[in-house]
């Protein structure tokens, strides 16, 4: 499911959606040379891109039955720990159902589990024109 | 120039580097199909992803002499205006040039100078390793 | 005006409005011990509440003939250089006025000028209940 | 101990150490006027501040004895729901305790145990001078 739910630069960078619960949504990319920056590791807008991708995707599963759409409205990422290899994780919670806008806490790991990114995502939720 | 300093995920993503100068740093990347999202307007994550490709590399231009890195501390992008063609145009200026952390306010519009996104940057600079 | 247009927090931290226009809002803050944290310098805190209470009340300002209130969504604080005396000034300035959404950039200065804080706010346009 | 750690705008503000521990830090306001925006509910700079008090304090104990001091760097808060009366909880939890910098989440909320503010907090950690 992931490629159409992803859209097209979720494909680009390689997406792969694992769950899109209310609760809990995952994701995952599996980094190849393509997500590094010069330096040998991933870039930190792989990052910013993948929690976005994913909690928008959530949250548009969420009240596209309400004749809703969800519009990223701010990606704020705070970078901890370089990835070289592997796959980036993500694991996104809502924090906030709101009429109008939803915030996701979304946590980026590695294959050890260890946290390498935190993205706090804010989503507003319009009717669709 | 825009390969070598943009990095893989640059590339991907279609990074053209048009300066690099240390009061004012310019980039842009020209739209096509493989940046949108699910409806059809650039995906945030590009944004975020250009203002973190320009702002390391301004960065890294201005303190690689003296043996440092520059690496992405914090990533915070306000989406304003979406786009659907043209160019996503960055221009990245520095508020901060500290000798551990540098910070850079990076903008972005549209081909008719609408501004699109505001992303804040903050990069650490480290010695080279 | 200050006192009424800023309330009970604002007077509390010393916030004296000193313009509220639609495209440039201003206020200071006069340092006193009150406003520092243990090592003399002004509490971050301050920072944060005297661009959120400019830009509240300058969005409020602006809309309040249209029968809408203004509730602050976001507050993103960078601090690039303390302050231990004098005023802290901050001038604020509307990046997107929105049927639902404001943001604002606010930088914070000291008595000469030099930039301290930056602070982006994002605030939220709703129908007066 | 809250007077001490807090500092003067701790002091001002009201806020209440509960616990400093490395691992969890806990602190809270008892709400009253002095603490409220025109439309009658806490300022969102009073989220903030208490945020950064709580885990500026916690970083500082936990670094002190290496002669390292700890200051602020970034306060990102993001404002979930109003709270009118009785207390501001806060809990903080570290993210990263690095050697230059210290990321803390810090969950606000009230009496009910409701959500009401997330704060990301990024804290710089440099030698005492």
């Amino acid at each position: 499911m992931g490629d159409a739910v992803a859209g097209h630069f979720g494909e680009l960078i390689g997406v792969e959606i694992v769950d899109l619960g209310p609760d809990e949504a995952k994701a995952r990319i599996a980094v190849a040379d393509r997500h590094k920056q010069p330096y040998g590791v991933v870039h930190g807008g792989v990052f910013a891109s993948l929690a976005e991708t994913l909690s928008s995707a959530a949250t548009y599963a969420a009240v596209r039955d309400e004749g809703l759409v969800a519009l990223g409205q701010s990606n704020n990422a705070t970078f901890l720990r370089p990835i070289r290899e592997g796959h980036v994780h993500a694991v996104a919670r809502p924090r906030q159902r709101g009429r109008s806008t939803w915030v996701w806490d979304v946590e980026l790991s590695d294959d050890e589990g260890e946290a390498c990114a935190l993205v706090r995502m804010t989503i507003a939720v319009r009717p669709r024109r």
